[in-house]
C-alpha cells in the first residue's frame, strides 16, 4: 500500500533540491520503467498499477526492490504525466564520474543547453544515432529532470554522461572539437571528420566565447529561407545525421 | 489604455473556440510582433510598452490600426509569455484558401501531428529550407495556436498553408509524394529525387493507413542506436536536410 511518507516523498523528488538530497529520480510510464529495470540504474522501488503487474509478471518477480500497489488515479498525483495506467520507478542517480574518450567516433558537448525538453530530446538524438557518451557544461539542464527522462523516451538508460568544466576536459583529450555556429563550414560539404567531439551551445547566447577559443572546426548547416536560427535540438540532429553519414562512408 | 473588455477579448484568444468565432490570433514579444508588423498578415491591435514604442517609433507611427498602452505586467497576465517588456499583437487569421503546387521543389505535408510544440518547431525548420508552403490534415495542430505562434521564432509569417484531407489534395496534385517511416530506402542513398511532397505522420501512430497507399517513396533516417523512433519535428528538419542537399546537388 502505498503510505503517506512514500507519496510525500516521491512528490518531492519533482525539485531538484530533493532529488540532490536524496540522490534519487523517478521515472514513468510502461516503457520507460521497463528500460530502466533493464538497465544498470539501481532501481529502489516500483509503484505499478494492477494491470501493469499482470502484464509484466516475470520482470516483476525478479525485481529485488520494493513493490508498491496502486491506483491509476493515485500514480498520476505523484508524477507529471496527465495520464498513467502503468507504473512509476523511483531510482538511485549515478556519479558523476568522467569517462575516457576511448574509441567512440563522436562524443557529443553541450554547453549550456538550458531547456530540459531540449536536453531531452538531444539524449533522444544521440542513441538514435549510436552516440553513447555526452558531456555537459555544470550549468545544462539537469539529467534527472522529470522533463528531461520524459524527453528521453527511454534513451536516458543508454548513454554516459558527466558535469564538468568544459574547457578542461577539451584540454585534457586534446580531440577536436566541432563547434556549431552560424557561418562556419557548410556541414554538407565538410570533408570526412576525424573523431572528436560536437559541441553544442546555449539556446540563446550559443557557444561561450571561451569554448569558442578550443573550437578546431566551426560548422554550419546550410539554410535558404529566412529565419535565423534553429533550435538547438533539430540543430544537434541535423548534425549529427551528417557527421554519420560522413564517417560512415 | 487598457480597457476591461480589451483584456477580457484578448484573454478569449488563448482559446481555439474564441480564436474561430472571431477569427483573430494573438502574437507577443518583440521579434515575433515586429515580424507581423511587416508581414502581409493584418493586424488590429498592438499592445505596447512605453519603451517598445520608444525603440520602434517609426513602425508604430506608420501602422495603421490601435495603439494601446500598457505595463509590463499588464502585458504578461494578457499572453503567455512568463515576461513580456515589449508588445502583443491582435492580428486577422488568414482565409484556409487552397494554394497551387507551381514549381516549388518540396512542399510539406502533416498527418495528424497534435503537438503545437512540434507544428511550429517544423514550421521554423521548413522556413530555414526555404519551404514556405504546407498542407495539415484536418486534425493537425492549429495554426493559430499561441503554443504554435511561439514556437515558429517568426517563421509564422513567411509560409502558406491550408487544412484539407490529404487524400484528396495528392489525388489532385499528382506529385510524387515522400512519406517518413521506419524501413523505408534510406535517406542517405536516395537518388536525386523529383519536386513532390514530404508527408510526415502523427507523432504515435506515424501516417494513416490511408495515406500510406499515396505514397510513391519511403523514406527512413539511418539510425545505429537503440532508440526506437525520433521526435517527428527532429525527423522533419534530418529529412528536409537531406532534401535540401540531393535537391541542390
Amino acid at each position: 500500500m502505498l503510505s503517506k511518507n512514500t507519496v510525500k516523498f516521491i512528490k518531492s523528488l519533482h525539485q531538484k533540491k530533493y532529488r540532490s538530497e536524496s540522490g534519487k529520480f523517478f521515472v514513468e510510464g510502461e516503457k520507460s520503467v521497463l528500460e530502466v529495470l533493464q538497465s544498470d540504474f539501481l532501481v529502489d522501488q516500483l509503484v505499478v498499477t494492477e494491470s501493469f503487474e499482470d502484464r509484466n509478471f516475470g520482470m516483476i518477480k525478479s525485481f529485488g526492490g520494493e513493490v508498491i500497489r496502486a491506483t491509476q488515479k493515485q500514480l498520476e498525483d505523484l508524477g507529471q504525466f496527465q495520464s498513467n495506467d502503468s507504473a512509476l520507478a523511483v531510482v538511485q542517480m549515478k556519479s558523476n564520474v568522467r569517462f575516457s574518450p576511448e574509441s567512440d567516433p563522436l562524443i557529443l558537448a553541450l554547453d549550456d543547453v538550458r531547456d530540459p525538453g531540449n536536453l531531452g530530446t538531444i539524449i533522444r538524438v544521440a542513441d538514435w544515432y549510436g552516440i553513447t557518451k555526452l558531456v555537459f557544461s555544470p550549468q545544462t539542464a539537469e539529467f534527472y529532470n522529470p522533463k528531461v527522462i520524459q524527453a528521453t523516451m527511454g534513451s536516458f538508460t543508454r548513454v554516459q554522461f558527466f558535469y564538468e568544466d568544459l574547457a578542461q576536459v577539451f584540454e585534457q583529450w586534446k580531440l577536436p572539437v566541432y563547434g556549431a555556429f552560424l557561418g562556419g563550414e557548410n556541414i554538407h560539404t565538410l570533408q570526412k571528420p576525424n573523431r572528436g567531439i560536437l559541441l553544442m551551445g546555449n539556446e540563446s547566447k550559443g557557444i561561450s566565447p571561451l569554448l569558442e577559443t578550443r573550437v578546431t572546426q566551426k560548422v554550419t548547416i546550410p539554410g535558404f529561407g529566412q529565419a535565423e536560427s534553429l533550435n538547438v535540438a533539430i540543430a544537434t540532429a541535423i548534425l549529427c545525421d551528417n557527421f554519420n553519414r560522413l564517417m560512415s562512408s
